[in-house]
């Protein structure tokens, strides 16, 4: 079986391998603390599930219009345009089955091959896979760890810069550093936007996930609106990881082909979870807020005890539910040189399950620094008490 | 904004646009009988639906495998082993967010551009899009009406064939003409794909829609189960058109391959549902025969009404729920040899909506018959009826 030549730059997630291999170490009786994967042990608050069981009895099971129902584009475009402070009508927003669909379709609609794309590295892995299945030649940009947060090292960015540049993608709040652009950061990129003519996948899934202030889109931007497509997710805000709904909002142009690429792909997004999501964007909102305030618990103990551990130190991001703790010395004090071996020795002689930088993208030439990246939003404070606590253990001993 | 050159290449459904019309006819406040779209006005099982909404609040709404919770691909791997005589374990099925993300999954698998691609036309007009799309040569094969069956023209298929011939779409029981191969057909058409060394996609999203007799899968003829994906769908048999649920079921190196395409597009289908999914499977199924006997009534009472009408011959297929009349000698009569005049003056002067054959496809050289496309799975007996006595009065006036 000869299978097609694209098939061979396909990338995929490997946190997914980290996944299967903490599960065989839990199935032969031992207990693991997953940290690996961003998915969520929190319920799906009660008032998004009972409206989205309401419209499955009331026979809204058939097909809903390839762009997602009107209703549910009207309050998404009132909410991101005050959230964004940008103008959008349901015009501008299609949805999707989950936040992910919009990073292929936003490079089908934009990308021919051959053609340069900026994007995070560290980031989410699927950019790249995407990139790189497409045809498209993949531009890295790294980001720098300061003292109180990472930033994007743009002087690094402007260099990747060529004529055959024409897409950057931006994560802001960011997977996996959980790193937010400080309005300089903002305008010096909108700068390099207009500079060379690029279109914007901003990756927005986390924009709602954040523990104090507010969270400013790029979008917002003198021009930026034009120019960009935000990645949105009902999965984090409204812990539906496992619903899969999510939207693509930008300029019309863009989001009608968009719906055309729906119409090619899955027709429409279930029918009647997009009442359960109405819901949560015009009903009671103390689930979102319970959401955040567990988290942040979460974040505030995996800090100090991340913190605790000799040779370890993790930035405290004021959003996302991802640590990305630099653990160069704790590795070279275990005599570890290695991401993956260094991996398997903390899930074996611990249960502590976490992904490294290896899992967000190609490494970069230069990189001296080791950084793993733990996910508290799937471990409840116990567990992340003892987890941490045997790892420190495991670093000590 | 320039958009990717591919995109000058993605088709539609253009039946979409007779929904549009239809709607927005109905809007001004006219009658409209939907004859247009292969919806269902059915409801789902309430077995099924119980146990999607158990799942839900049991905490099912986090993400689950790429390739869908084991336990569904195992049931459902045990169902089409036994109805298509093939032995499939659930290594060989990969769950999808509906029947239709197979189509291109399959052929970003295994088609390079260049290569040639056997499919029906008339016939679903996403497979002319994705071919296409994906830069894939167009080799549309034709069906002949019979006097009980449409069948395909097989010499003609035949004669589209040269050695860039790579893939094979087949479609039984088929959308629009309703048709089932004979066991002629399909040992004709297995020998070409062993002669020719094709793979094939065997769209069977209605081979649980039939009302006399048992479905033969083109998987169960030797050699061919090595040789074939199935596009599987909850959609028809469930009455689950807009849940969204479906799988790609074939040999495990590509099955491997579309559940790494899930990995990059939508991560995984809706969690929850797919509980529903296995009670359909496995649980009650007085909901599923309920469903075929009221889409039976429909199509004996639309087959003899259809038929009064002068200048209209339609054929009673055993399966789908869609009917092909010739309808050539009623336009001729009434002075139309334009489908979309025809269409819209049907809808205009009766509110009777439906799609022509226009909508399945380019039309190929040669065609002298016009045919026009009626779908009974979102219309009940009284609309029926009088629907198509207005189309009676219609042609007769």
């Amino acid at each position: 079986m000869k299978l097609a030549e694209r098939i061979a730059h396909l990338g995929t997630e490997t946190a997914f391998a980290v996944s299967a291999e903490a599960a065989a170490f839990g199935a032969t009786g031992n207990k693991v603390y997953p940290f690996h994967l961003g998915d969520m042990n929190i319920p799906t608050p009660a008032n998004v599930m009972e409206a989205a069981v309401k419209a499955m009895k009331d026979g809204k099971t058939g097909y809903c219009p390839n762009a997602g129902i009107p209703r549910l584009r009207e309050v998404l475009a009132a909410e991101v345009s005050a959230s964004r402070g940008v103008r959008y009508t349901m015009e501008n927003v299609v949805i999707q089955p989950g936040g992910k669909p919009t990073i292929g379709k936003f490079l089908l609609t934009l990308l021919n091959p051959g053609d340069e794309v900026l994007y995070p590295s560290p980031g989410y892995p699927i950019y790249e896979s995407q990139i790189e299945f497409l045809g498209g030649i993949p531009k890295p940009y790294r980001y720098l760890e300061g003292e109180r947060t990472f930033t994007i090292d743009l002087d690094a960015l402007r260099r990747q810069i060529t004529p055959a540049t024409r897409l950057l993608v931006l994560n802001d709040l960011q997977n996996p550093t959980g790193a937010e652009c400080s309005s300089e950061e903002r305008e010096a990129l909108a700068d390099i936007v207009l500079k060379h003519d690029l279109y914007v996948l901003c990756d927005e899934a986390y924009f709602d996930i954040r523990y104090d202030g507010h969270s400013t889109s790029f979008v917002s931007l003198p021009g930026m609106a034009e120019r960009c497509v935000i990645l949105y997710t009902f999965s984090k805000k409204f812990a539906m990881t496992g619903w899969r709904l999510g939207a693509s909002i930008g300029p019309k142009p863009i989001v009608d082909v968009i719906a055309k690429l729906n119409v090619n792909d899955e027709s429409c997004s279930n029918h009647f979870i997009q009442y359960g999501a109405i819901e949560g964007l015009t009903g009671d909102p103390s689930g979102p807020r319970r959401i955040l305030s567990i988290l942040k618990e979460r974040r505030d103990l995996c800090v100090e005890l991340l913190n605790a551990i000799p040779g370890i130190h993790c930035l405290r991001p004021n959003a996302t539910f991802y640590l990305f703790p630099n653990v160069t010395r704790a590795m070279q004090a275990k005599g570890f040189d290695d991401y993956e071996a260094f991996r398997r020795a903390l899930l074996h002689e611990t249960g502590v399950s976490v992904c490294s930088r290896l899992h967000f993208g190609r490494p970069l030439a230069g990189e001296t620094q080791f950084y793993i990246r733990l996910a508290y939003s799937g471990i409840d404070l116990p567990e992340i008490r003892e987890g941490l606590t045997r790892f420190r253990q495991f670093v000590e001993g």
